[in-house]
């Protein structure tokens, strides 16, 4: 599959790598980065997907939010994959809101994206078929978190995938895509005008359906993007319709960096954990 | 003083700020970060100086190392200054490893350097009156720390002033810039061919003085620049030869990076707590 190790650092005491690699369904160069614990305490591995906001790539977690600390801690591996196709002779956009940096883990209908805009695919096949191969003493099981677009990204992969995700978290996520600025000028160049094919990647929508894992959502009270981007109004709603249980908490004074994700990890990975041991 | 506030993020439960100001020693504008604990406890809070590496400025700490979370659980503020002084009329050069973002934490005496390059003074004098400001409730007890060249800066601010400084660590210093190519580059150009005008730079040379806080310092076996640019050979002869106590660990795998840096924190801020209570 053509994998290439182009980075390796010892990281409280497990690896953080990073990988480049040819993408058979996004057809371009991909990297990502997957963190390794040290194992030293021989158990089964499980696996933490991290999907994150806009304009990032798989370093800003890895660089900036200090999870390796609690995934060695937990012995958990983490799996952070770009946040869309890339290159030169891929489709893009001016704007930092939409094209690459802006992938919005769906798959693209609408031309001229459809062609290389396959994140969701890339991401629950491709990328899952490697993160098997490469986690050693791996137990199979999973669960999905994000930042902002990739809370979207965590919400809509692990609600379209129950049986797979043992839980899913997100930090101030983009909770209604078809209702807000970010996700109506996203979704309506993915996938065109007609918004019932907006429907299977809204998290509004998708909570809606049954055998939901649990939910745990945390979110900035000083936040530049809330509520306008980010409004909880429609999610909170049909959970609760639904009877599907979310742990939605708002935190005083924080704002959408990653000192507000940096802060909030540990919550996350320790509730993350009670569903992957 | 012409201080503004630029940032300012809640981070683990205290604030990460970030100012800019006009600095009349340097004669162009800085900018620095300081992280306030929540001063939850109502003790009197202590300041740990943290100087960066080169290329960086005051951000790549605030960002990439995790060190809030060790600060809030501490209770200390932390004081983080960039690594040089900038502007487009500040004198500079090509390679990454002289001029701006290259500073090297002294008081330069060659043209056309002189005018700007007095980073010594502006951490011990300036920052130091600034900071003094900017702390609420401040024990007055400091400490410093620093990584690469500065961990140089960290030993040479230390053992310059040590009434002031409880304790000093490193990780992956520069300990004998006389000696190895970095320092020897720096200090030709910033202070000229006499090697005389070094010595009270070079940390070598300044462990032989008396009254030495204690010193810990951490360097990982994997490192790309050890042992040519950090050697420890006559850094640790000399605090041998003068009974400096010296705590100088090796850690395997670890290499010149944040992950690192990051990963040896909680050691270097508990061993500084035990000298700033």
């Amino acid at each position: 599959m053509n994998l290439k190790l182009i980075e390796n650092h010892r990281s409280f005491g497990g690896e953080q790598r990073k990988y480049s690699h040819y993408s058979e369904v996004l057809q371009c160069d991909m990297t990502f980065s997957l963190y390794l614990p040290s194992n030293k305490g021989m158990e089964k591995i499980p696996l933490i997907w991290w999907l994150s906001g806009l304009t990032c790539t798989d370093d800003n977690f890895s660089h900036k939010s200090g999870f390796q600390r609690l995934a060695e801690k937990y012995q958990v591996a983490v799996m952070i994959p770009d946040t869309s196709p890339r290159g030169e002779h891929v489709a893009d956009d001016e704007s930092w809101d939409l094209g690459q940096g802006a992938g919005f883990y769906l798959d693209a209908t609408q031309e001229p994206w459809a062609k290389h805009y396959k994140m969701y695919t890339y991401i629950t096949e491709e990328l899952t078929a490697i993160a098997s191969s490469l986690v050693p003493n791996f137990s199979g099981k999973e669960s999905i978190m994000g930042h902002s677009m990739g809370g979207h990204g965590a919400l809509v992969m692990g609600m379209k995938n129950t049986e797979r995700f043992k839980a899913i978290s997100a930090l101030s996520p983009i909770l209604s895509p078809s209702q807000v600025p970010w996700g109506i000028k996203a979704f309506t160049t993915y996938l065109g005008e007609n918004q019932t094919s907006w429907k299977e990647w809204d998290a509004s929508e998708l909570v809606k359906g049954t055998g939901m894992p649990p939910i745990h959502i945390t979110q900035g009270t000083e936040d530049g993007f809330y509520p306008e981007q980010l409004t909880e109004t429609y999610f909170l709603k049909n959970a609760q319709e639904n009877n599907v249980a979310v742990d939605y908490k708002k935190e005083e004074g924080y704002d959408h960096s990653y000192f507000f994700i940096a802060t909030f990890l540990e919550d996350h990975f320790a509730f993350h954990m009670e569903y992957l041991r």
